[in-house]
């Protein structure tokens, strides 16, 4: 069965010695996606990005050969290349999990140039966002919600790190992510009103917006929120109506709530 | 200025030993508040907590001399109990943080005997979340959506660890929080309808849902959602209507859209 499969048990291993630099952010164009449900997600979903290697942790291959039903071994068996299988100590070193599933796939995302974004289409603007846990947070309620683009600015944390597509749990594969984009710039094209969310004074309520039509949500960083220059150039700032007993609200909530108050609202239309 | 301060620098000093116990979460009724805005919101708003030490890092407080409306200095200053200071390399031991800011309050939260909750009022119960994250952002959701209940199952990750504080960003003094709670046997004693979020056939839309009354909201585990048990004994299960894109939201986001959509209604009676 795994006749056609490379072992690698040396940590000089050229090929490995690379995967640890995949790990750690150090090329930009290639990422790790780590364990079952992700990768499934990437089977199943992935639409432009590359299966570059997949490859397993060689304990869990071999336990799983004597399973009936393993998911682990129909990954294994649904692949069309050769997979790479890893002695279980260089495995454990390209993982961001104390106890990892014993797969992993070297993918190359799908780079979105921008002249590929509809400019009169729903979309989500992320200013700055510097927690993995919370882009990928967002990744998931964006594609939740049914929205198809994503827009990250220049300065947001890298989409395809283990964090942010642990936390999306395979949205990546469900959206459209275009990154490195100067919001600056780009606002100017838009065909859409630019809702930035604010606690400002000059903010409108959510529950006051009509919002049947298309439009671009506009988040921003944890702390500073959205810059005060694309504040500027925004259609309305909007807040969402909080009692005062905190401060704000974590920016992945505040994407969950806005664009399911969209959504309830397109709902009740159709209905 | 710093007479009456206790300066440790040694890490065999008893005091320490055990600052560094708790920071391991080894002591079940202390806990470590790292960072200026968790402390100045204890000093603001903690009912019933109790300050047991402020601790400051040796370095920043000398230099919060020297400024000018230092926050690090404000917070030395309004204490009424003399503080420690504690020698750099041993702060930098007790914090969870790369960057600390230089104070740390110890503190014994308020332990709220389960006789306290009010039966009647609306709350959120949680089933066993794991994610010290996710738990810190629904206390942070949860006070925000002006809920002053919150009811946390056996088995969910520790409230008071620095993980969750951080993540709550001080919503932690806004609430009451019961901990350790059978929520079986609890949910018996509540004169509310109670709403369990589920993805099941049964389940209704949030949306259908005339949430002006007072209810109680079940929120479960990340992978396994609400146990069965409970599911059982809830009023009814609610889904919130989400694309197909992803098999579910994150529980946080999930508790947001929700209390934000009980508050549009209760806001929308109000107007």
């Amino acid at each position: 069965m795994f006749s056609d499969a490379k072992l690698i048990d040396s940590k000089n291993n050229a090929f490995f010695k690379r995967l640890v630099k995949i790990s750690q952010n150090k090329e930009k164009s290639l990422c790790l996606l780590e364990g079952i449900h992700l990768c499934q997600e990437f089977l199943a979903k992935a639409d432009g990005a590359q299966l570059k290697a997949a490859i397993f942790q060689a304990s869990a291959i071999s336990k799983a050969v004597n399973e009936a039903n393993s998911e682990l071994m129909q990954l294994y068996q649904c692949l069309n290349s050769s997979p790479t299988i890893l002695a279980d100590q260089l495995f454990k070193q390209l993982c961001d999990v104390p106890s990892p599933q014993g797969v992993i796939f070297l993918i190359e995302p799908a780079q979105r140039p921008l002249d590929e974004l509809l400019v009169d289409k729903t979309m989500v603007l992320v200013d700055r966002v510097q927690d993995p846990g919370n882009l990928g947070t967002i990744i998931r309620t964006v594609a939740a919600a049914g929205i198809k683009q994503l827009v990250l600015s220049s300065g947001t944390v890298k989409a395809w790190s283990p964090k942010v597509l642990r936390s999306a749990q395979g949205a990546h594969f469900a959206i459209t992510i275009f990154t490195e984009v100067d919001l600056k710039v780009l606002v100017n094209k838009l065909k859409l009103p630019i809702y930035a969310t604010a606690l400002s004074d000059e903010a409108r309520s959510l529950y006051a917006l009509d919002l049947a039509r298309e439009c671009a949500w506009l988040l921003g960083n944890e702390g500073q929120g959205v810059s005060r220059e694309l504040l500027a150039q925004a259609t309305a700032e909007v807040f969402i109506p909080q009692a005062e007993a905190v401060e704000s609200l974590n920016v992945a909530v505040a994407c969950g709530i806005i664009l399911f108050e969209q959504r309830r609202q397109r709902l009740a239309q159709v209905s």
